[in-house]
């Protein structure tokens, strides 16, 4: 980062039941007040889970080749994925931080082309143990970040929270995954250091037994942990991996359900990956 | 509107079943590729009411004691009503106009404090025959518009799309009629006109008989109308009321059904309220 610049922060707030939303935005409302250029970024798994459940279209995740498990996502899940996402999580997030002083504003990766990337034309998973390809799927990774959108939303006083889908190159609401969009966030941004909230302290090297975390990883030794990682934790990870990849300096993977969970993550708290 | 000001239309799209909206979306597009300055501003009670249902929490609806209808928002109805109204169908128009090569961005009432009003202490009903007071309801109506935000967004090329609910001035979510939320929107841009499109062709004399349809009222009539007009109807009358009351010179409640339904609405399709 160039001296004199402003320094942003991105924080992802996972999608897992357990997370302290209101504390959370008790700690954003507070570093916003003192002068961080904050961005959001949020997911809504556990909840997305839940509605579709009982809209009678439940959930199926699917795992690929390379070992990542992600949500089957044909177009009616994408349109309870939006529902969920853009607007009940989305909406109960600005709705707390305009309560805290904050002018929050709420965006999906659609609106302006704030996330956008390729479709994937297939996606190769195991299912039962053969392989199989699916080429129905509304998924995708963010590529593009509209900076300007967010530096202009900044500048002029507005706090964004971002929620998946992002747009394909054609259009289209895709289905990306919030961590990874977080991280090309972070990284569009050149934030020193991206924070990711879930409802673990960080990677745990036995989990879910908590005492297990790992409380450093260096740069260079990333790629081994994403093999240590589990289910959800495995794309964290990733993520992290690319962030640093890209230039951030350092990912903190950290416990949203204590208090000042950002504060904490930023002194230390949770698992530190890079330098 | 002062000579050499930018001229802004403001278009409410219904929430009732039928509406056409890849048809609407191909006339906001077109419209706005030659330069229109538009806003849209949109309802979703239909699919809210498929939603409630499906998720055990039905609608309920509830008459004033001045005749109006509108649906009672207990703290759970207001999040369906957020999923249906923030994520369902304003990222399907979001995705829909972005499809048309326009930069579409969506938001509600709570993001930016775009629309900001007070949360009604208490609402004077009637229920089988009997007056009611309810107290806990998560309704209000928009006083305020962030005006910069929309021109900001507009001046970047964005395509602003918004959605219910508003913020109260105590920072909380609340439920307020999109007619009237729009009415307010078009009198904040100083528009000349606001076209309301529904799933009829316009104020019928004789609903739902559609050859009854009443092709002009004038401004000093509007009341007289409003006394007319059958259920979801009286409010866009009153919207319409409203909006003249406030600088707008022109509402022209229009079939959103047809082809074109905004350029045919501008060339006088539909019911024309004011001059």
């Amino acid at each position: 980062m160039t001296e004199g610049s402003l320094s942003h922060l991105v924080v992802k707030i996972g999608g897992g039941d357990g997370l302290d939303l209101d504390g959370i935005c008790d700690d954003l409302a507070q570093m916003a007040k003192q002068g961080t250029r904050l961005v959001v970024v949020h997911g809504g798994s556990a909840e997305t889970n839940r509605v579709a459940e009982q809209l009678g279209h439940p959930a199926e995740f699917v795992t690929s080749v390379s070992g990542f498990t992600s949500r089957r996502t044909d177009r009616r899940t994408l349109e309870i994925f939006q529902m969920v996402y853009c607007g009940q999580i989305n909406k109960g997030l600005v709705e707390r931080l305009q309560q805290r002083g904050v002018n929050a504003l709420g965006l999906s990766g659609l609106d302006g082309r704030l996330w956008a990337g390729p479709r994937k034309a297939a996606i190769r998973i195991v299912k039962d143990g053969r392989r199989m390809v699916l080429r129905d799927d509304y998924t995708g990774k963010v590529e593009q970040v509209n900076v300007k959108l967010l530096h202009d939303l900044l500048d002029s006083g507005y706090f964004p929270v971002i929620a998946p889908p992002a747009i394909s190159y054609d259009g289209e609401a895709i289905n990306v995954d919030g961590d990874r969009a977080a991280a090309r966030t972070a990284a569009a941004l050149e934030c020193d250091t991206l924070v990711i909230l879930s409802n673990v302290p960080g990677l745990l090297a036995d989990f879910p037994d908590e005492s297990s975390l790992i409380s450093a990883i260096p740069s260079d030794r990333v790629a081994e942990f994403i093999a240590v990682a589990q289910d959800r934790m495995k794309k964290k990870v990733l993520g992290a991996q690319e962030a640093l990849s890209w230039g951030v300096k350092r990912v903190v993977l950290a416990d949203g359900r204590v208090e000042r969970p950002i504060q904490r993550a930023l002194e230390g708290a949770g698992t530190v990956i890079g330098d």
